[in-house]
């Protein structure tokens, strides 16, 4: 996907103790310049404020400086841009766990958020982060379909969290699909982002249980000119039609309204979360040529192959001078364009992965699979259904875990994420 | 460590094709820019080149544009500045496989990493690494021990590859240990790194197997103020007291000297690979002041529990008020002290890992170690037999793997790495 920013996040321009930075001696310059960020509002630009160079210390760049805002209206992680490196972990209440174990959970969870997100780390810690900045660490929380009966708040459970349809093409690990609870972890530090991972863990003490744990990565900031649409581990241009929210249909299609069934999760929004495994030594045996067929876009630019740049629209309709259409009936773009399937739309956000060598010799890599939106059943049941019955691409694909999470919006100041469901 | 320099790396400020960037249309600035590095000497800094804006598309950073070159005294990879991203892989020759496979697939590696350090893409390529730069990108081969005899070289192998002694404290799998073949692989973008790692197995084809595969990590560029000495998954800084290129001995301690039994070694340097996993569940338990007793070091800035700064030199005889030394019998910075090892030096180049949660529940996490030193029984071998016998931090810590590498010095122009070994 293209960058975007948290089109509602609030800016909070206070200076936070900026704990780690004093550590290095750059307390005034980067304490100034730390400013927390987000109402980027519409224009699509990310901004980013480096601090200054202190003089007799280096300052922080904007990679380490970027702060990325915990409180607001929709949580974070959702549409702030893609970070270089990424955790999911789910958990599972404990045994004997309820309502009141979970409240206090999400309390601590909130509270740990809030200190790292912003750069401050939490008593007791690893130290693992020290040194760095905030480094656009985010932290997002979500309830899957199973929390709702072990708190009693079995009437509180959306309808949105119903099991996601079965796809023949499906051939998922229990074992690693689902969890009462999902934590979605990203920062542009590998360091910053284990020593959340860490930090979180701890909080859930003996509340819950480590149900599955994934890493995932993307570009780093820098490595490319500019922004631009990522790659994934097949070499593809991937999230060319996402959704941006400088669109007027965005807010609609990818958080959900106030005055719905479930007012507590007004500003929330549903997330599907696959791990996709790519089956890369196959895939990389395909010609170029034939690849670009698959996907229905040209490998190196994106562009569709009827022709223009990334974001020109797919010509459906097109013919080539041997009768075929150009971009195949079966094209991966073709059956996931959303003027295919009644417009239904989701933001995809992934991280890519790649757990080394699997026990067949192949490699363990893929997409960590995340698409947001208002409602599954408008956003990736419909288009997963058209892709399980005719994309070119599933033979090259397996998609190996599944879980569907109800993600709350932001908390307000003084609150924590969830308390508008676990304690009203 | 600290960042150090290719301290005799040659500066190669020749134009490659920049056939990445192109696809961006910034190859006037990036081609400009994009200068081959090194020859940084012993001024311990090591320059990028950022590519200048170009006006109508923002260039790469220097996470982007920073290349190392291939030909040189010695490979890259060794006294390059940390990576944030790693793989390591190591290889089997086939059953067949003898010296000419194994000359012809060390002449496909070299070409092919040459490309990729340029920021050229291979013929056939994935496209993974599209659209980005170099991004530091350096690739490294080693010969393991078992390589000589199956090539009909036993006459060459040098003696420095004699198995390294038992230590009580390995638990070692033989199926991530060793190899006859060994590719380190850095670079500053995630991206630039898989791609890499997919292409130098495509080359291998069927002359080699893979026998183990790790990936790793470390900070991102710009994420802290300044280059600094990095931090474990412990939190410790690690590090500090590596031969810095500057010294006079540096070169004597970390590479082979030319005259030597094995001439093709010239310029090379022994490499000791280990998966160190870190027990972190119980290192976390351990109150801060406990963690900093077993280092010998303060945890928030690395420096001696005797005082000063990270770099302030540990005083090994100072006794506390209580009557005990302040740093510790056992304390790891003193056993591992080089004055304590008979001035013995490795310079020790790792990377993180963190592959997820282990069958165990607890984090699959720890140190990929590499060390490089001229000879492993006047660098590794001394010193981890003292941490052995007492090393307070052998608790929480477990040798899980090791390998032995030879590792040549690099190519001249026109040859391929190991070419004097397996041409001569």
């Amino acid at each position: 996907m293209t960058a975007q920013p948290d089109t509602e996040a609030q800016a909070t321009p206070d200076k936070p103790e900026l704990t780690r930075r004093r550590l290095l001696g750059t307390a005034g310059a980067a304490g100034a310049a730390g400013l927390a960020l987000g109402a980027a509002g519409a224009t699509g630009v990310y901004a980013a404020v480096a601090g200054p160079d202190s003089g007799s210390s280096p300052a922080l760049s904007t990679v380490g400086s970027t702060e990325v805002v915990f409180h607001g209206k929709h949580q974070a992680g959702i549409t702030t841009p893609l970070q270089s490196r990424g955790h999911l972990i789910a958990f599972d209440l404990a045994p004997g766990a309820g309502r009141k174990e979970a409240a206090a959970l999400l309390r601590r969870w909130s509270a740990t958020a809030a200190e790292l997100m912003a750069g401050r780390a939490p008593a007791a810690d690893t130290g693992v982060a020290l040194d760095a900045g905030p480094s656009s660490l985010t932290v997002t929380f979500g309830f899957g379909p199973t929390f709702f009966d072990r708190t009693g708040l079995t009437a509180r459970r959306p309808v949105e969290l119903d099991p996601l349809p079965p796809f023949s093409s499906d051939a998922l690990d229990p074992k690693r699909s689902e969890g009462d609870l999902w934590v979605q972890i990203g920062a542009d530090d590998a360091l910053v982002a284990f020593h959340a991972l860490r930090a979180l863990q701890k909080d859930a003490g003996s509340a819950a249980r480590v149900r599955w744990q994934m890493n995932g990565f993307n570009r780093s900031p820098g490595a490319t000119a500019g922004p631009m649409t990522a790659r994934n581990l097949m070499g593809q241009v991937d999230g060319t039609n996402n959704p941006k929210p400088s669109e007027p249909d965005f807010d609609r299609r990818i958080f959900v309204p106030a005055g719905g069934a479930q007012p507590w999760m007004a500003g929330g929004s549903y997330a599907v979360v696959r791990r996709i495994r790519m089956l890369l030594d196959d895939w990389e045996q395909l010609p170029l040529k034939k690849q670009e067929q698959v996907i229905g876009r040209r490998k190196a630019d994106g562009a569709p192959l009827t022709g223009g740049t990334e974001t020109t629209d797919l010509d459906l309709d097109k013919f080539g001078p041997d009768g075929k259409l150009v971009i195949p009936d079966n094209a991966h773009a073709r059956i996931s364009a959303p003027e295919q399937n009644g417009g239904a739309a989701m933001l995809r956000r992934p991280f890519s992965f790649h757990d080394g060598i699997a026990a067949d010799g192949t490699p363990d890599a893929g997409l960590l699979f995340i698409c947001w939106q208002a409602d599954p059943l408008r956003g990736f049941v419909p288009v997963q259904r058209k892709l399980d019955r005719g994309d070119a691409l599933s033979p090259f694909i397996r998609h190996e875990s599944s879980g569907l999470f109800a993600v709350p919006g932001g908390p307000d100041r003084g609150e924590y994420v969830g308390q508008r469901l676990l304690e009203s």
